[in-house]
């Protein structure tokens, strides 16, 4: 459980009314079991790097079906060793909150 | 406020230890008054486009105090004339999933 | 010239014939006279925090006025005094190179 | 080749000397044999998903080696059935610059 990736895909050959595709996403992301948190800008998944990887992929294989383009950017945060991150990256950041 | 940008902004020089930096970016966007969505993987905040650029330049500018490299991404999705959008996004997404 | 960014931006709204909309970017970054280098995914600009800013914002005013969905993205790598980066972050990686 | 990735991968816990570890991912990119531009904020590489993919991978795992923590950023861009794409979209852009 060691990355945390921030994923957003889309098709751009859809028009603007993506929430359809979006849905289908959450939805696979949902059922691999993985902790994750939807985002107004895209989808946290936390896992192993494999697994993590590996719904990537069923993401895009996913969207495939239906799209003729799509857009996708993830970015990754790998730490040796450390799990439960979701929460624990934001809790770390909370109790430095000032007022 | 028809602009979401996710935001992600860290010191390259500082180690791995980078909550006290991130809770300092999450300050200052909490002093904006803008709407905002703390994430493990950046920060959602939406506004006018000039809003929501002047926030990214406080960010920078309060980080490079302390730092000597920082790295920094944004996402952007701007859509005209439509506001409410951190909720409405997830709102819309979250009506069509399935069970 | 202590930033540089790779910059993409383009109409959500206009199907997948991107390349009119890319290519007028392209146009406001050369007037810039920054040091520029275009890519198949983004574009790199070399400059001080407060230029480079300016033109993302030339960037998205240019496209606002015909499209009403934009995204873009941008990473920036900012190294406090280092200039000549764009030309230099090659060399030293190609120094480095095996055969 | 229906697929252009822009990858940056780079370690955390390394200080700010990165270019031999961008070096070691040049050559990672290379063996592959996938067409790819090298640029200063990362590397686009073009090739069917699953090609590409798998060079994300070995990325990872030879960054793995030495690392403990990692940051990747990736943009993808999927255009069913067309190839030649690091090529083609930036001759497609540069025949409509202007002077």
């Amino acid at each position: 459980m060691s990355v945390i990736i921030d994923l957003a895909v889309f098709p751009m050959d859809k028009g603007t009314s993506l929430s359809p595709y979006v849905a289908e996403m959450v939805n696979i992301i949902k059922k691999s079991n993985l902790p994750y948190k939807f985002g107004p800008m895209g989808t946290s998944i936390e896992g192993e790097w494999n697994e993590v990887m590996a719904l990537v992929n069923q993401c895009f294989e996913g969207l495939k079906k239906d799209c003729d383009r799509i857009y996708m950017t993830i970015k990754a945060d790998y730490r040796k060793g450390v799990s439960g991150r979701i929460e624990g990256k934001l809790k770390s950041v909370e109790n430095k909150l000032g007022e």
